[in-house]
């Protein structure tokens, strides 16, 4: 059940941000997107990916891996289109 | 050192939504805004929250309780400035 639990909420709050990316893929418009929020965003995931390969937790790692590159995506067209 | 790293990654991916909330009080717009992203989001934390409650980690809940709160600011800033 746990695991069903985490399962659930590693793709959801992995999967968010790709509707964010075809938004701005789509618009190539960021105004409304603040970056600073995007780098500490990213920061973060990259210590909850340390801490996947820590606990050599496969699904967290993975997860972690996708949500960073979309973070970086996200911040790459902010700096693109901004 | 797992503490230090989960700790350091739960506040850095909690506190990064501050600066896009506030990003969206002082511009009141939110165009490059998805709101389908947040409310994915929003489900997902509520996922990780149920999560914290089940292994009754306070970090977690706390952390949670935050990011969902942050997380619904924004859904419902985008519904009234979209």
């Amino acid at each position: 059940m746990e695991f069903l639990v985490s399962a659930i909420a590693a793709t959801l709050t992995t999967i968010a941000f790709v509707p964010q990316a075809l938004h701005i893929i789509r618009h190539k418009e960021t105004r409304a997107i603040s970056l600073q929020m995007y780098l500490v965003f990213a920061t973060g995931v990259a210590f909850w990916l340390i801490f996947g390969l820590m606990l050599w937790n496969w699904p967290m790692i993975l997860a972690n891996i996708v949500t960073l590159a979309l973070a970086l995506t996200i911040v790459a067209m902010k700096l693109r289109y901004g």
